[in-house]
């Protein structure tokens, strides 16, 4: 546990307004966000920025699970080491490891391919879908009724969206069902390789600085978006020519200051900012802990199989560090919740707007959606504890492809607007490449393993939350051992054609006769729970078919309750582009402790040791010590304004910091991130490339939950320091000469 | 590795000057630093400071290996909780364990002496006596001629100064024999324990927190003073009255805040600020090392032995404990010497003086002292190496008891004036109760553990630094193994008569020919060596004789250098009385990371746990939790300077900080301390008492070498946190009464 602020005056003044800094606002709302803006010394004008056909919001790219943005009128793409990771991967061998080496490609011809998983989105409208979707419903509908409604309506839209292969539409929710969105993205499919730095350099700290600060991660890497002769999208081709985007983001090589405001552009993942306290308790008093047991289990089994197995180790690596990478996530929200309590503030915040509410007969709604929320919640969580370790016990990979191979085959019965989600035509192309991908990530001794650990775990909970389909088609029986499970299920391992990839693939194909009929041991086992499963899945689409109903009252009530002082209130992120603006800035990380907010060469030199993850290259080291900066990517740093926890601490009226006297690295800002935020552009206040979004402080985990203002900071890479490598470390004059360079 | 502060910019700026804060200066050296003083903020003047008979100096005390002051007309003493461990442990017992619970006595009569080795004393007059002591020496004697003459004029001194058994009096070397000074102290023989906090608060943190920031120790304890009924100093007596000291500081209970000057004055113990970059190299590559791997093996030895002894491990406890901490500091120098390059820091400060040495013929005779120093320096190394390891082979409690009682036996032949310093008839009661108190940190099996490892490390040296009346004595071989030693030890552990106090006691009476035809095993090995020894010490004395000749005309030098530039130089401290001052001030710990001046209750209670360290006192939450404070002990922050660190950092000309919120614990100050100033006094610019010193932070490590403003922070106790737990955790109002306390 690193933070230690009680919050117990914030208890006080904690309500549901807005905190400074706090908000992932979809870019329309910019407009109404001018005074904000200007007092954070941002010169691009709220109207501006709401505008995705403008600078710089139209240089702003999605990579699917990233964001990025482009830097050159040649389709030149700037995003994390860690989001261009799988495609350095694709391209390295045993003898040239572009992981460990890095890579530059000095002309277009010697850019490689990233794979072809690889995409780029580009957001090109966003429409409000609400009175389509929902707008027709009625208030009697609900449960499950009204999910398949809203979801038959969702579906018909994408498919009128989806023009070509080219484009690519969703429909989404937005203050949890209270309005939808139809975003309409163009699809990049020829993404290339262009410039990666070193591994000691792009994951400078590894996993051990992960969450951490101070940091000195060099945390970019460059890519291409390729396009047909004819100037749209196309697969991978030699012929293919760069893609010209409608617009490129200029890069300021001064970057910021302590105090300077910020914004910071791209597609935050997933939030719960409008919870009850009942959420909060739920996930901190049961679901976290059960997470941890879960994750710690798996890794165990992982790291006891692969440590005499070399190959093993490589194919659960990058699973491994995803766990670990969830535990440290999951065990940084636990310390955090002991640090804040966040229930309190939450509990507090809930009760002033029921005071709020209870003040005039004329909010009664409000009254009763709040009641009807809580009530589903309950039925919710009681829903999550009776199915949780069901969900463990299906946890092989085996398992999971015999599930969804069956379920392809019953949903292709229906027309395709009548499939589920992620079974349509529109979906075959990647559950086929993700089956095929499996092959390299998996190992049937492993998944017997993993699966037999989960579910010892299964067994050991009572017997109310058993499922009798399954317990009769693996014959489990209370009290077994991981030994006895794992003797019974080796037999299932060597009778299944699932095992090869040619033996999944051929599945795609079948029938549901065909699955029904089937002696392949994975495939009965997934026969047998298919029906539970389905009544499972209803289960849980009339809860949320009832919360699609109830959330949105609760979050009008919030809205209502805000615009009574002003303030406009910004969805939960979901996935879709937003805007968020914060300021550089430090903070208090611990009693006596103030984490300032740059760090620099010198920092990261002094970090250095012989081996990875501070193995800092030599010819980095060599760079600096030779003074190679000609002054330019110096800092030397000066607080502009006022506002920042520096100046908060200090008092400062007009706070000038001494010279920075190094290149700097990383940066933090008060900005307001979460995951898919990764890649992010940072740009000062005229929208100039200053940095790249990459991770967030320790003490920052909890903020999917609630913004805690003090302490909350979003770790960037300086653009400073990207520039100073290309030109000084890893000769990448070519990229420089391309990008649209400008100072203070 | 903590701090990463690469000093280059610091290269350029060396110089000899002292910088600001830097100076562990003599009392009479203040009336020179009046300009300093009031720059800092400090309103006494420094002529007052420099009047041993005026406040505040008169309040301070020494405890020998600490330092203390009086906080009550009633001989109240305020010192350190580690500095009064012993007074602490002696008064615990099984069921009643004041180390764990804490005591207070609530009353005079309820107060428990802590035993009779505790001291108190008060520096009563501090004389010049160079002329006499060196003044006659004539430059052409030298060598262990010059050494035995200086000592002989210290003991004359000492003898004519102890004119009663309630003087002690001391003859100290300044600027390294440039300057004597005869010391005469008033001691104080009957020391009790008056009021200690529970070991959680006043050892919060433990070994853990040990040279630690952010600190979190509540490392104070009370103590009395008591006299005969007569006034006078006398052994305990239940008739005995308490002193009436000539003066006490006063207590300010709204302490300081960011960027107040300081005081502190306390016996701080040796610093090496004046040396060569020769013998810091000599320290970082050879000796830290050394002394590394020698108490590693020590502390591995005690460790692997008690692990399933209790006794054994009760009776190493303290020397574990010691150990440790010498190794933490000397990881601390070695990690201190890789973060800032002393060495080059120092041959730069030597390359200036000598070139303004030789900037003039005139000061030619420096330039020949400079070479000499070089000389005598190398020479001194060389005895280091060779006898290092020959130490160690002697490294068994009882062979140095054996050793100590022949010696005494030898110099008892001499008359009192002519013996060795330290068996004179002056210390025969210590020497007596020394090999009394070994029962209580000695066990056999342990001594033969730790010895047979330090014997093998000795045989694996090469054979030149071997000494062949040790070989002999022992029946050493090249290549014996430590089993093989241990067999071979054995036997002199069942053939001595010192294991036992008792026989150790019978043998201090005893004659040089008792002990030659002893066939005590111990006694026979020490008898063997005992010449090796004398001759080794001649041959020390030798080089110390040589030292005491061309340290002076070195430090000459630098004064003479200083002098040009009008900056006086301060001594290295040698455990006399010295006042520094400094502001309260946080430092940049690392890249990113600045440490604030100050720690709190709040932050205490952040970092509680379930076990000690941790374990603060549940009463203490409980007082803090319900508010007890009445607004009192809550600091409301506000930098009054604009000279700190914090300040300089952020430029701010008049910065204030927001209000603290909480009750202060420690606070850090750039005052200039060493080991010896733990318990010392911190007062404000009124000399009123604020807090104690009483360790310092890990990056502050190589001060004892080189005192690096940027870094170099000490840490405090804040006395509000003192008050507040008297008041409202400890209930000790009877000693607040008692006190007298201001505010601001």
């Amino acid at each position: 546990m690193k933070s230690v602020y009680l919050l117990s005056g914030l208890l006080l003044s904690a309500s549901l307004a807005v905190h400074a800094d706090e908000g992932q606002w979809q870019p329309h709302q910019l407009a109404q966000l001018q005074a904000q803006l200007s007092a954070k010394g941002i010169n691009l004008p709220g109207k501006q920025l709401a505008d995705l056909s403008q600078y710089p919001m139209n240089a702003i790219v999605s990579m699917g699970y990233c964001s990025a943005s482009f830097v050159s009128p040649q389709g030149l793409v700037i995003t994390n080491h860690h989001c261009a990771y799988n495609a350095i991967q694709n391209n390295s061998t045993k003898d040239n490891n572009l992981i460990e080496n890095g890579f530059l490609a000095q002309s277009l011809k010697e850019e490689l391919p990233a794979g072809p998983q690889e995409r780029l989105y580009i957001t090109e409208s966003v429409t409000d879908v609400t009175a389509e979707v929902s707008g027709n419903l009625g208030t009697d509908i609900s449960g499950k009724a009204r999910f398949d409604a809203i979801e038959a309506q969702r579906k018909a839209l994408i498919k009128a969206c989806e023009s070509d292969d080219n484009t690519r539409c969703a429909v989404v929710s937005f203050h949890h069902g209270m309005e939808y969105f139809l975003i309409k993205q163009l699809m990049l499919q020829d993404v290339r390789l262009v410039y990666a730095p070193a591994e000691a350099v792009g994951n400078y700290g590894g996993d051990i600085d992960n969450f951490e600060y101070p940091r000195h991660t060099g945390d970019y890497t460059f890519l291409r978006a390729y396009v047909g002769k004819d100037g749209k999208p196309a697969p991978y081709s030699v012929d293919n020519v760069p893609y010209q985007s409608s617009n490129f983001l200029k890069v300021n090589a001064d970057g910021v200051r302590a105090g300077d405001g910020i914004l910071l552009a791209g597609y935050p993942g997933s939030t719960s900012r409008y919870r009850l306290a009942d959420e909060i308790a739920f996930a901190a008093n049961w679901q976290y802990p059960a997470q941890v047991n879960t994750y710690q289990q798996m890794i165990n089994t992982i790291e006891r199989l692969s440590a005499a197995d070399a190959d093993l180790k490589v194919k659960y690596a990058a699973r491994v560090k995803s766990f670990n990478n969830r535990m440290k996530k999951l065990q940084g929200l636990l310390d955090g919740f002991k640090v804040t309590d966040i229930h309190a503030i939450k509990a507090s915040q809930q009760q002033q707007l029921v005071d709020w509410v209870n003040a005039s007969a004329s909010r009664q709604g409000y009254q009763q959606s709040i009641a009807a929320l809580r009530k589903v919640i309950a039925a919710e969580q009681a829903f999550s504890k009776q199915t949780y370790y069901f969900d463990a016990a299906k946890r092989s990979d085996m398992l999971q492809a015999a599930m969804q191979l069956y379920r392809l085959a019953q949903e292709r019965q229906k027309p395709d607007a009548e499939r589920e989600m992620g079974y349509q035509e529109r979906d075959i192309k990647m559950i086929t490449s993700r089956l095929a991908r499996l092959e390299r990530s998996f190992d049937p001794k492993m998944d017997l393993a993993i699966w037999a650990g989960q579910l010892a775990e299964y067994l050991a909970q009572p017997e109310t939350v058993r499922v009798a389909e399954l317990d009769n088609a693996l014959g489990l029986g209370a009290g077994m051992t991981e030994a006895q499970l794992t003797d019974k299920l080796q037999a299932l391992y060597q009778h299944s054609s699932l095992i090869s990839s040619d033996g999944r693939k051929a599945w795609l194909d079948k029938t549901v006769a065909d699955f029904e009929q089937s002696d392949d041991a994975f495939i009965r086992v997934a026969v047998a729970i298919a029906a539970k499963n389905l009544a499972l899945e209803a289960e849980e689409k009339a809860l949320k078919g009832q919360l699609s109903k109830v959330r949105p009252a609760y979050m009008q009530a919030i809205i209502a309750y805000n615009n009574t002082q002003g303030k406009p209130v910004y969805p939960d992120a979901n996935g879709t582009l937003r805007i968020t603006y914060g300021s550089v800035d430090g903070y208090p990380a611990a009693d006596g402790v103030y984490k300032t907010p740059f760090t620099s060469v010198k920092g990261l030199i002094a970090k250095r040791q012989r081996d990875y993850p501070f193995n800092a290259p030599q010819n980095l080291v060599d760079a600096y010590q030779a003074g190679n900066t000609q002054g330019f990517y110096y800092d030397s740093l000066s607080a502009k304004t006022d506002t920042s926890w520096t100046c908060r601490l200090f008092n400062c009226p007009a706070a000038r910091m001494q010279p920075f006297n190094s290149v700097p690295v990383n940066f933090l800002s008060s900005a307001d991130t979460t995951g898919g935020n990764s890649g992010s552009a940072v740009m000062n206040g005229n929208g100039e490339l200053v940095g790249l979004n990459f991770d967030s402080t320790y003490e920052s985990i909890t903020k999917d939950w609630y913004f805690n203002p003090e302490i909350t900071r979003a770790i960037h890479v300086d653009i400073r320091y990207v520039l100073w490598m290309m030109q000084y470390v890893d000769n990448a004059q070519n990229l420089l000469d391309e990008m649209h360079i400008v100072r203070q």
